[in-house]
């Protein structure tokens, strides 16, 4: 007899990942020293994780104006927009928002993911959504919340769309969603062709504008602004937890259909609104966004330090053109040594490992704010260049030339750079199959042999521990009794592993880090 | 050639109610005193429309826990908690309520929405989820998102759960997920039965305490402390909009399977944490919430007041034993009417119409606050006398006896409310169906057939403005003109209407409340 809750004490990833000290999530800020630093067990680290693009939320203008809305109107507003939770904030901020976004009516949502799932309000069952690939998981689950027929296009693949629009029926409503900005990758959509086919299949055109707006475009309206489209995008929708130092979405466009939304979207109408300090941190930002562009400038000019930076040592920040900039590592257990290695010395990014990424495309994820100093990015660069040349993701010198990045700046019409063939190329069985045989063993250095059995280790414990019965059926019977056994399987193989160093007398991971 | 934005443009409701003066949503507030009187338009009116049952979104300790948060961590934290947004903090809320609540783990998310759509992650292709038909509507989105198979039973009716039980695949993993409080009628589900029905089908229970949390138990802890029945619910939900003065969600429950959501559930992963804010004021609610249970007994007393004072004028507030106190009107456009008379009378409270609840059910929900003054509580009562009367909902004088009603109190038990046999018994059809004859009709005072010409025209009005094509095919050919000429229509019949009312040299509506 099966239990809803067995898929929970089956899973192992935690409890390996944990095992191994190669576990990077949920890790806990005690402090925070103007967000581009911040105390993790008690020591002081550079944030180059966040997703707080401008450095608002440490704005000391921000934190005032949440603090004076909290005197006012106190923590919550308890209940939802449609009942009792409309503050005159909430809709100050949606008037100031639509003039600031060029369009008839915004929507303000209690948070980013939210405001994707309102989409679903209005597909209907005649309709056809077509959406990236790659898109946010909200819009994912927006349109799965949704009743439109769903025809997912290949990541930024203009001729798949096409070829997706060409076979739809002509009758239907269609919409094409995609994001802006890609928030794992930093690349931007197409949107000059999406809104070509857009025009002449008959379709509407939605863009995700989390990771732009506030960061792209002349004014900061994000990528339809940055591409001159914003009279052919017909929705656009935007995150307040990242440019702007706060918890909420908004969703703009024609009056008639933000209208409907408001007043249909279950995301909006059963769900509490956005509190008072969180309106009115976004407002202040709102004004700053408008008031400064030196502070957009200053970030585009960091991402441009930072892309080539990276690229000077060898690493290869694919095709991003945005301050999100991805350093490929491409195995998913070297792309966590490399995560421990950055966080033991001092620097907060993320890794991205499948499925957000394709297998073998595994990358450390860096994101900057305006607020950066030089000397905390020079920083960064170094102990990337460190890591990178222990861990062998670049060479042990630099390379004579390399690849300059271009920036989305206004104006530049930039949509791509260039990344490495690997990165580009390969597939992900490609870069995922590696080994090596006795042979190649057998002419190695102790200390190369052992980094490559920590290596082999590490992999198998992982894949040991992901084991699931679907996968030990094909073995056969033969693989029962480990199966049987899987529980001790991976502490097994770890303690081999550990043996082995031991003898060796060198420890591959952390511990050197503080010797270079 | 259809376009996804046609829906939007089509619907009629949001015209209709604005040009009938009858739009009750998205009332803008301007200022808060103290949470209990909040201004709208300029004017103080009594807020008995809000979740915020302890009062403590105006608490000064909750909102100085507030504004330090934002001083020593900034105003948002740019991220998820998977990756950079776990604040310490954070931490601190799941340890304390998981310590509150007597389980093992807690994990707190973004909104209450969000925490039920987490639900998802545990629902596999295998399993197989039970649930109320009145569940909120997070709840039901939650489960859509899931791959579970869902089985919806009747609103708390145990009997056809146990069918839908013993009806289902004995070896599949099961699930039952009931609201605790159900938030717009006020009753709680059968939770003694329902858990006896999960050890008899081995199926594992969640609740959603929304209402209850901070509300109901000897410890506030919800409706399973209340029933004696923590050990036997697997899993509980709770948000902080409503008693703990703050906007986010908790979802409670065994290590594993709380750790699991926690690294699974898109609406965590994917989406930004609580603001420094949000988390500071639901710690400092919940210290309150432990250290002050007289919190708790004012408001049961305030709901016992407010339940038998509705009653001893004729009011039915049906099954409620909670301090969601609704307040039975009938036909929704009375229900409108009733609440626009409120609203000008400076009472705050919520229309309820179909489909949140069966048509010819329409209410008034009220809803109070720990904090309500007995003088702010007799003002609320003596509007809803006055209106009541006016609109003929109560008798002109008082009926001679009333059934009192039970309170769900720590340890009384109690379950349900006897409800009126109009108000339980009739069908949504008998209720709905109403009209009057030529005969009837002539044997009317001119003042009752001016109300009764009123009702019909504005029912007439508000059915023609939402007539869909559908319904119009059904009528034939014969009615393609008058479709055609349907945005004139509501208006004609309106127009028709207040000249009636002007021979008639009465105004029934909002005018008359003035001169009561």
């Amino acid at each position: 007899m099966s239990d809803v809750f067995d898929k929970c004490s089956n899973w192992k990833d935690f409890r390996i990942a944990k095992a191994t000290g190669l576990y990077p999530y949920f890790r806990s800020i005690e402090a925070s020293h103007g967000a581009t630093e911040v105390e993790i067990e008690g020591r002081r680290v550079i944030m180059v994780g966040s997703n707080n693009y401008l450095g608002l939320s440490a704005d000391p203008r921000v934190r005032e104006a949440a603090i004076k809305a909290v005197e006012k109107f106190g923590t919550t507003c308890s209940g939802s927009r449609l009942l009792n939770g409309t503050l005159a904030l909430h809709e100050e901020l949606e008037t100031k928002l639509a003039k600031f976004l060029n369009r008839e009516s915004a929507l303000v949502i209690s948070t980013g993911f939210q405001t994707n799932l309102a989409l679903s309000s209005i597909l209907g069952r005649h309709d056809i959504v077509f959406t990236d690939r790659q898109n946010h998981a909200s819009l994912v689950d927006g349109i799965r919340l949704g009743f439109a027929t769903e025809r997912k296009f290949r990541h930024n693949d203009v001729d798949h769309l096409e070829q997706l629009l060409a076979a739809a029926e002509p009758d239907a409503g269609k919409i094409i969603v995609t994001d802006g900005v890609f928030s794992m990758e930093g690349d931007l959509c197409n949107l000059p062709r999406i809104v070509e086919l857009a025009k002449k299949y008959n379709a509407r055109v939605m863009t995700d504008d989390a990771h732009s707006m506030g960061v792209l475009g002349e004014k900061g309206r994000g990528v339809p602004e940055y591409f001159g489209l914003e009279a052919e995008t017909d929705l656009v929708m935007g995150t307040f937890s990242k440019s702007f130092a706060s918890l909420g979405g908004v969703l703009a466009g024609p009056f008639e259909v933000i209208n409907y939304i408001r007043h249909k979207a279950r995301s909006v109408i059963f769900s509490a609104s956005m509190t008072p300090a969180s309106i009115a941190s976004a407002l202040k930002a709102l004004e700053i966004i408008e008031a400064e562009p030196e502070r957009r400038a200053r970030l585009l000019d960091i991402a441009e330090k930072m892309h080539n930076g990276f690229r000077a040592m060898g690493f290869d920040t694919g095709v991003s053109v945005t301050p999100v900039v991805p350093v490929h590592i491409g195995e998913q257990v070297k792309c966590f040594r490399f995560w421990k290695a950055l966080h033991e010395a001092g620097v907060f990014a993320n890794p991205v490992i499948p499925p957000a990424v394709e297998a073998g495309h595994a990358l450390i994820r860096t994101s900057f704010m305006a607020t950066h100093t030089d000397a905390q990015l020079d920083r960064v660069l170094d102990t990337f260049e460190k890591i990178g040349r222990r861990m062998e993701v670049i060479p042990e010198t630099r390379p004579t030339s390399y690849e300059k990045v271009q920036i989305a700046r206004p104006g530049s019409g930039v949509r791509s750079n260039k990344a490495s063939d690997k990165w580009a190329a390969a597939s992900a069985g490609e870069l995922a199959a590696k080994g090596f045989t006795l042979d190649q063993l057998s002419r190695m250095s102790s200390r190369e042999m052992a980094g490559k059995l920590f290596d082999a280790v590490e992999h198998l414990t992982w894949r040991a521990a992901n084991l699931q019965p679907a996968d030990l059926r094909k073995l056969g019977g033969a693989s029962l009794k480990l199966w049987e056994k899987r529980g001790e399987l991976g502490g097994k193989i770890l303690e081999k592993g550990a043996h082995f160093f031991m003898r060796n007398g060198q420890d591959s991971n952390g511990s050197q880090a503080e010797r270079n």
